[in-house]
């Protein structure tokens, strides 16, 4: 059987699913085959090319109709646009893949889960970090108790591609379209994996900040105010006791894609950053410091389908290792984590970030 | 003009000025000079074994006596023990260096800090890292603008000598006698140096949790209360904007003393660790990324007193710097920074963030 | 017009490259277009395997014949089967990518050359560091002048997969299939890289060790003599003055894939390692230290082709990069660096060391 | 009984030891006591100022009539003032301590350790760096076996102090006063430590460069000549089979004292650098990678004399070691190692690298 697939959005990650979508028979010859089917979205002529380019057969401006002819949908929308397709394709039974966070707005993804809970497709949520080696092999860590009982967890997320004042205004800027800013962007990731590695949050305090109003507006004459927080910052109290620090930010100088993660045990502690995907610190229990793994044996998680050890892994790789874990769970009617309970969980947690900002006070999840 | 110095405490702290008074003649020709006149302790037996190793001339048990035969009294006893000789040193214009926090409770800084406004005598506050070289160029740094407005700080101070659970009680883990753990402890230095880098804070949010309820008492047989934190976080919001997250631990397994800082500004960003004192990694406008700077150069804060460039300075040296920059505002009647007002400004964060642990919200300051 | 391929050789290197042309359509549009028409080998059972994984219509045992269905020839064989297929798709206008060193010993290399020169067709060795992002970065750093005249080049390439001594034998260990250990596996790269961004060569010392004499043959029951050196050092002296030491090991503890470059100029200096591909160390004229840069710019070489800033490129990028360079030069009767003539220098530089440490003296190339 | 000593010399060397005698009592209560009795010199003014910065009893300007003043000399002179003064100390039994090299040429140099295998007296030479933790806890982790039979031992030592080609000239540029460049200079301690941690060395090449033929001369209105090497390189065969790189450059742009030693054995490694002289990376047996150790644990070599764990010590706390383990020989007629024979040594394998250069071959030891 031959999974047919339709992908809304061609931008950044319409190439990175694509490309994953076309090197699965190399690299992973046990992933269901696909036949990239129909690309959608709203500029005709800018749908041709892309279509062209990340080959796909058809391509079509309307995502209602073009559902039926896929089983699986890949949503690769602006945030605004997470909620409705994915709903309709889950209630037609199509498989669907969305891109984090879960929706722009708490609601949306409740109901968004509520129908996934429903149907007898499968929702996934693009947690793709998750899918990098390196990440794969702390959790395998973590459940192997290497760490002992997990005490604290500390996650940054740091990028600076909106320093410059001037960087132009985009619908990730704006909070009707995209829900919140680093928050969502780029917190959503760092909370998924502290409930990953560490598990369930019980309350949470929260600190945001916009700290350029405007910026110019591509598409007019002038500026467009910016209404998502340039930066936030929380605290988490962890279900099993352990403390959790998180914060991201996009105009941290010197930052280009600085995911730190840092773990810390009864007997052991690990690092790692986004920055150095390929690389895990370990602090093993009686060690007296970290101890730099290259996480590219044959042992760890993926690895096997890609090169020998020592030939590092890509950013990418993760988009890949996900995909054929969720083309599998789709073909074999298999479970997949993170499904879009998952990602309502995070949702909940953005939501009460915002609150607790808002309100000055710690929230119960 | 020979000052006469009196040490209360001839532990660690003890040791670290009694080298610093001993290097002064080499290193800082133009310091005051000293003579160690006398010890306070309780212990007569250990007291003459470390002031002869010390080199002081004599001891004492009483230091409301013995404060009348010196100018100068560094009080190097534990937090509770912070306000009473300080107060009395003070009321007769004995100058006085003390160790942090400035004292275990609030009330008690409140009442040190109201006596050294009255008093002719210099009130220091022993917040060492100030006066690293690498800590004193990033001062530097930032008031000439090489980060523009400082938009973020972080500062962590990561120590793991708790992790065992069998590591013996002691004073510092007992809530009357210290006040607070890690909080009180590490995360004193690292709110100086955020109020010395960024500058005061409005409101904070608070979080601490102690791991290990209790512990061998090396005084007895059994084992004793931890009453105080293992570890806290805290929010920080700045009165010019800026936004921190601060967090101490001393169950941090791989981590010795790495306090760690890292500010963003609107041109550059700063980052330093405590591990690598001589390191600064500094962000300058337009870079890409972080530029490493061995802090060894002639040019640098108080590197032409020691060894030419690359010739690494060590954690006792900040000791050495400080004390010289204390006796020599003694000697003069000049001012010192940071004094009891910036030791009480900080107390008044340590104070908030319990408060504001306790209370589950942010509070003013 | 389509390319029609043929690769000689299907294993790790026939992965590599294989992959790089199903993702040209994607990445790089401008390159022809090819298709892989066959896959050379000698077991036909194993040939089938993967001709269907990497994508080939079909399968040739013998490849004077294969030669003829093909437009190009990727040699991607042992050291000792280098020579004739390259020097016979030569002389019939084929073109060749040949896998580095270019020959095990150097009178193949220098008829290989002869024959690269008398042909019509590209003759290209597949130096595939040159490619990535950061390695080529540095070439235009040093062409602009940004670390002035270099003085020194030093170049270490350490493995340990040799470490364990009972790592089995393979071709890769007997000196008249392979040429040479580290020496003509690693030290190729280096000595590439030390021309491509120093300059030619003047003399060379040398020295190399065999530490474990003999290893379990997989394709017997005993053991195989290991004919070739485990380790190598060389000292260069370049034409232009600068100073080169160049080492490399298969047995070197905790190193995976360990290729570290420095170079040292009037101005300024780099740092590179492989197993950190992304991050060029730069320490600009009167900078004190290194920056430390993500080549994830848009403006940095190939980058373009592939992902956002910071979302780090992996090993097989440079495959794939290099192979797109290599087709266009095809395509478009171009010339393409480095070639054949590139491939012999670093034979001679091969040869030279060997002869060096045999004589224990110095060698004139 | 109280050592008196004599310093012949008072530049950098002078403060570092005097710095260390200084710090004994504190520190080193059990080594023995001392008494800076005389400053030895040729410029009366500058001596007297040094004297009492130093804290030396007298001064003088005849070495010859001070050495009968004391028990022992510190030889701190240029190389060039190595012998003679040394050896006449020997003959009167005066106890020496030499920085090193130990002479500006082998034939001093053997004839200073000739006399000291004469001499009652105590004969050091001060490879300081083999007295930082973290290298004595190296030389502990290779005798236990932690990284079995040494295969490899790569050396360098980085300055960039002379890259300014106005740096001025000094007597460590002329070959008749300091005998080589960054080979004796920063080579000697790379060299002691290569035999130090790994063993007699066998046979070695050897390669130098001089970039900057003449620098102003401070002394003078014009420039004097550059009769030394600005950098070097060598290969090392060791006896027992272990394979040697060893470099250094005074011309190293973004290095200010950067000395690296690596270790590859059967079965771990280790590296380390003096510009994080606290930090050693040990790669233990079957582990993946390198472990960062802080060496600050009361169990390391000389930790205890110093601070609690993760209080790092800086460059000369090596002098400080070095100069009470010297002293502890004298009072107990104890032997010293490193003694003039080591220091022979090393003297023999830099003359060996000189000739190697010159005759461009390996040269047997």
């Amino acid at each position: 059987m031959t999974l047919r697939i339709g992908f809304l959005g061609y931008g950044f990650m319409g190439r990175a699913h694509a490309n994953a979508l076309a090197r699965l028979p190399m690299f992973f010859p046990d992933a269901p085959e696909t036949e990239r089917r129909v690309l959608i979205g709203r500029d005709e002529s800018a749908l041709e090319t892309a279509a062209d380019r990340l080959g796909f057969a058809e391509t079509a401006t309307g995502w209602r109709e073009a559902i039926d002819d896929v089983d699986v949908l890949f949503n690769l929308a602006p945030n605004f646009l997470h909620a409705e397709p994915s709903i309709t394709a889950l209630e037609r039974d199509v498989h669907v893949l969305c891109e984090k966070p879960l929706a722009d707005e708490f609601d949306d993804a409740d109901r968004m889960a509520a129908t996934a809970a429903e149907s007898d497709a499968t929702a996934a949520i693009a947690f793709n970090y998750r899918f990098l080696p390196a990440v794969a092999r702390a959790k395998r860590l973590v459940e192997r108790g290497a760490l002992g009982e997990i005490r604290a967890f500390r996650g940054q997320y740091l990028q600076d591609w909106l320093l410059d004042p001037d960087a132009p205004w985009s619908w990730r800027l704006d909070a009707d379209l995209a829900g919140s800013g680093a928050l969502g962007d780029l917190g959503a990731h760092t909370l998924d994996l502290a409930r990953y590695l560490v598990g369930d949050v019980e309350r949470v305090s929260g600190h945001t900040r916009t700290f350029v109003e405007e910026r110019p507006d591509p598409e007019g004459d002038g500026t467009s105010a910016v209404t998502v927080d340039d930066a936030y910052s929380a605290q988490l109290a962890f279900e099993n006791g352990a403390m959790g620090s998180v914060e991201a930010s996009r105009v941290a100088p010197g930052r280009k894609n600085d995911h730190r993660l840092e773990l810390d045990g009864t007997e052991g502690a690990l690092r790692w950053s986004l920055e150095r995907p390929n690389e895990l610190l370990v602090r093993r229990a009686d060690a007296r410091g970290f101890e730099r793994e290259l996480v590219t044996e044959a042992e760890d998680p993926y690895v096997e389908h890609w090169w020998p050890p020592g030939h590092v892994l890509g950013w990418e790789h993760a988009i890949v290792n996900q995909d054929s874990e969720f083309l599998r769970a789709v073909a074999t009617d298999g479970a997949y984590d993170p499904d879009f309970e998952a990602g309502l969980a995070v949702q909940r947690l953005l939501d009460a970030i915002q609150r607790a900002d808002r309100d000055g006070r710690w929230v119960e999840i």
